[in-house]
């Protein structure tokens, strides 16, 4: 017996780094941890739910009211009142029973002693999207303690059967509670069950401890390994590209400037909102826009009546026109104590001169790639965007691969196969969390991510795509479709889910709308980028093969007006033992949105950053 | 005899995104390519060195001299000349041999034709220390394109014995040149052999291309990825923190501004350095101390003459007084014209508040652990240091670990098991960089490494360490140890090489010296904080036991009059659901360099950003 227990007991292994079983060690096993009854184990996380349910209470009537205690386990009493007296129990039901703990006591000629209980937590310690059933009678913890949302448990038990039948094979019978960490339930955020996502974002601090939350993070950390793996298993190394840049990789984005000029003396000011309208602000307008938009988007999936999809639509619309009007008003007189710009001597900043923070790192890698051969990197790039979007905020991570002696068709394969292996490798690792989004958000998840395991992708020049939607007559797209727009998200949602029905590459770019660095096609218009288009996520990977020709560089560099002092170092790559190369960079927040089914890249980042917001 | 070259090709995969086989494939095998023999492949790299050796020269004397060519081989009329006129043939030499090409040409009376020469090029793309001998005919592509080293050339051909026997097992001889990206070699910073690596420096975008860059790059990849295996295969979850926060985790570093505040109207400068003596800048001042800390301890290492060491210390010196003199100047006249600081008002910026770069992603990972249990974190952070040192730049990359449920003793056992799990995995996978490292750099590498596998690591308390310190009586240290000291890098060197002789965890420090939210002890002095030691390269990890009383954390906040406001949402971790917690951050640029055996952290980052110095 002894020695079965050890066998058992060895294959719950416990972290090594803490006294405690992780719950996916448990709960994670294919028989739901029923293999493991009757093993000892000290589990620990936080308290998701919890029930109380009373023991008999044990009373008696005294005719003269003292003050000697009962005993607090009177069987005896106990039958007399349950077969003799039963009117009783009803008052002391009244009296001492619901939920509340401890029971309110009045004045009364009934003595309440401690009524005995039996506490049921749902604890989660954030390892898997199960919770653990933990059995904790009332003579080891006291349930007020122990019961409110977001209490911290560290329990020692054994493993038993539940006593009623669930939807969990085990549960623990806790015989010590080795640790709480209590909850100020009055300022406690997450007290509430089923909070809608977008009421989570202010709280970033706390959010993992939803199950929808940590079910992100969990699928966050599956890509992120699944990206490694990738590109470790095709020889790619793996680069830390520079944060802070002097060089911009676009040319047309908005950038942070990184600075020591500021800092020395500056009083640190509290967060105030530049702009408002009749006391409201537009950072509270836009927060209102996102949940709007989440409802008509939920609204529209769940098939629910017309009406509440027009109101609501109609409410989001009102909102808009607001934050507009807002907007307008901001732009006659943006940020204005500050256009001393002018007068700023960057050398004497720290870097001597004017830094950003990175938008891309594609340019750096090239360097490394053409030296190297085949790099990656993965890491945070930024955008000063003012307008507020589901898909974009400030910082976002970004995984770039820069290949050397390869074009346009191998990055687009190479594109191809990277998120077939995540797609893969998430259902692989990952059905638990799935099957929670798909059940809670969105019932194609497992579907949407088959399809792009199993289709092969589409690939249709930019020059096709117009053609194509040209020729659309029953759909009316917002912005006209002509040969040398941006295609907006309507026309590849369209192009996605109704002409091609599967996902699309689109390549050959009018030049004038992509980068400077991206090679220059024989008919002189395009350049050799490519966009990946998946359903319901829409772009996810933006890519191309680089101009390598030191003379045509230069040309486009000329052509755009750019400073090319700042691109002397890159020219130089032209200069010396240049090659054909080709890259792309994958927005990674998009592959988590496509991959959970949720809608707005502040719900997969821990801590969002956007315009006005950076809490922490 | 098909069959067996389809096998044999099966073994040369080429890289699935270009047409070409990675060296790595053919060199990287234990037979050094041999089993290889008669396969065709195409590769492609950067020429190292090239050799050319000119064939026997076939020309002919004519006595009337013609414009009309003579066909380039004529082995007759060699035949005679070898045998007739021999003294001819020193002539030719002289007028058409040497190693530039096309050889120089003088008005004479012998008419040269092209001398077939052939050519061996070393050639290297990135994916192994050792380069490729590629051997090209004059008849195939020009020697003077192909030779200057940095020239990029993708060939085609088929591996063969060495003509002549040397340190490699095959060669190509290539028959088809597909690609030539020819340099400038006037221009081009890599034209030399052997450059110092500090030389290399300013030229981030090419210091790959040298052996000794490339081979760091790889291992800091090796690196990378077991970090990562380490924590996957432990069950910790990745979790990136934010780059941008309005949190300073240390409370006592120089941070840089995140602002869109100077960016609209500011005209772009060009580097210019601030302040100078005699017309050398502190810049260049400091660059110089490098250089020549370099030497002095290249020269300590090396044994050698004890008179050159000296000489090259009272240089050191010297140049580091200077220094020392325009920095004093400088903090006369600090960045004068930008303290209209005061002047700011944040609330206008992007983020409605003042934003930083983030020093330490610790409190935000906190948060993660104290929901999803056991969490890691890799990423880039910030310090705008004005001091130049070999150890830190502007811009560095940490590892940030953090447990919930676990206290000081987990963390150090962790933190040791990752340091023993780092360098058993790049003993495993990058031998021929640690042997290149080992000839070039430090002899000691192999064993440095082994040795932090083997040995237990020693754990000391800090009163314990500062003991041991005051009874050393053979060595005067700088910095007079006194408890309550930060311990400085001659006495982590002195406990970790001469008393303890192996690697050493220092734990308990005084309260003073580390950061606020680190847990107290009993003693009321001391928290639960430790650094790593390892030999040569100092302390490559900090970690703590977190604080997780609510009232000793507000205690500790008072004490230090940090403004309580901005750690709120830290503060809220321990009044909800608190736990005991630990974690740390590991250098992984110091970790970069106890692997590799350099001794700049420049050298490891791929684009270094430090005081005045960002120049891509």
């Amino acid at each position: 017996m002894a020695s079965q227990e050890a066998v058992v007991a060895a294959m719950v292994t416990p972290f090594k780094y803490s006294n405690r079983v992780v719950l996916r060690t448990i709960l994670g096993r294919g028989d739901g941890g029923l293999g493991l009854l009757g093993v000892r184990v000290v589990v620990g996380g936080w308290v998701r739910s919890a029930k109380e349910v009373k023991k008999e209470p044990a009373v008696v009537v005294q005719p003269d009211v003292g003050s000697s205690p009962l005993p607090q386990r009177d069987v005896s009493c106990v039958e007399i009142l349950q077969t003799r007296i039963p009117f009783l129990r009803s008052i002391i039901r009244v009296l001492g029973g619901g939920d509340s703990y401890p029971p309110h006591r009045e004045k009364t000629d009934i003595v309440l002693p401690k009524l005995p209980s039996t506490v049921f937590l749902q604890v989660s310690d954030g390892s898997c999207v199960a919770s653990l059933k933990v059995v904790v009678e009332s003579t080891i913890a006291s349930p007020g303690q122990i019961m409110p949302t977001g209490t911290c448990i560290l329990a020692e038990g054994v493993l038993k059967l539940p006593a009623v039948e669930g939807k969990h094979a085990i549960e623990l019978q806790a015989e010590k509670i080795l640790h709480i960490g209590t909850v100020d339930q009055e300022k406690y955020p997450l007290s509430k069950k089923r909070l809608p996502i977008g009421s989570l974002r202010d709280f970033s601090h706390f959010k993992p401890r939803t199950t929808t939350v940590a079910s992100v993070m969990r699928m966050r950390d599956a890509l992120t390994h699944a990206t490694h793996n990738f590109f470790q298993n095709n020889g790619f190394l793996y680069v830390q590209v520079p944060i802070i840049t002097t060089t911009d990789a676009e040319g047309f984005s908005e950038t942070f400037i990184v600075t020591t000029l500021l800092g020395k003396s500056a009083e640190k000011v509290e967060p105030k909102y530049v702009h408002e309208i009749e006391g409201v602000s537009l950072e509270a307008l836009k927060a209102a826009i996102k949940e709007k938009s989440n409802l008509v988007e939920e609204l529209k999936r769940s098939d629910s009546n017309k009406e509440a999809l027009v109101a609501a639509l109609r409410d989001l619309r009102k909102t808009n026109e607001l934050a507009q009007q807002l907007e307008s008003r901001e732009e006659l007189h943006p940020g204005a104590s500050l256009n001393k710009a002018d007068e700023i001597n960057f050398s004497e900043d720290f870097f001597s001169r004017q830094a950003y923070l990175t938008v891309s790192g594609r340019l750096h890698l090239q360097s490394y790639a053409c030296s190297l051969g085949n790099v990656y990197s993965f890491g945070p790039r930024f955008r000063a965007e003012r307008h507020e979007s589901m898909k974009h905020v400030a910082e976002m991570w970004m995984v770039e691969l820069e290949m050397a002696f390869s074009q346009l068709e191998d990055a687009m394969t190479c594109a191809e196969d990277f998120l077939k292996f995540l797609c893969k490798s998430v259902l692989e690792n990952c059905m638990g969390e799935i099957n929670f989004f798909s059940k809670r958000f969105d019932k194609t998840n497992v579907d949407r991510l088959q399809s792009i395991i199993s289709s092969s992708f589409e690939r249709i020049s930019y020059t096709q795509a117009v053609d194509a939607l040209k020729q659309v007559t029953d759909n009316k797209f917002e912005t006209k479709v002509e040969w040398g727009i941006s295609l907006t998200e309507e026309h590849e949602t369209y192009l996605v889910g109704e002409i091609y029905k599967r996902p699309v590459i689109i390549y050959n770019y009018p030049k004038k709308i992509k980068p400077f660095y991206m090679r220059v096609n024989d008919d002189g218009k395009t350049v050799a980028a490519f966009d990946v288009v998946v359903p319901k996520a829409g772009t996810l990977i933006r890519g191309s093969q680089n101009e390598e020709r030191m003379s045509m560089l230069s040309t486009r560099i000329k052509e755009l007006g750019i400073r090319s002092e700042e691109y002397e170092w890159y020219m130089d790559l032209r200069r010396h033992g240049t090659v054909k190369n080709s890259g792309f960079s994958v927005a990674f927040e998009h592959v988590v949105l496509f991959a959970t089914g949720l809608v707005d890249v502040a719900d997969v980042i821990p801590f969002p950053r956007s315009y006005g917001k950076a809490n922490n």
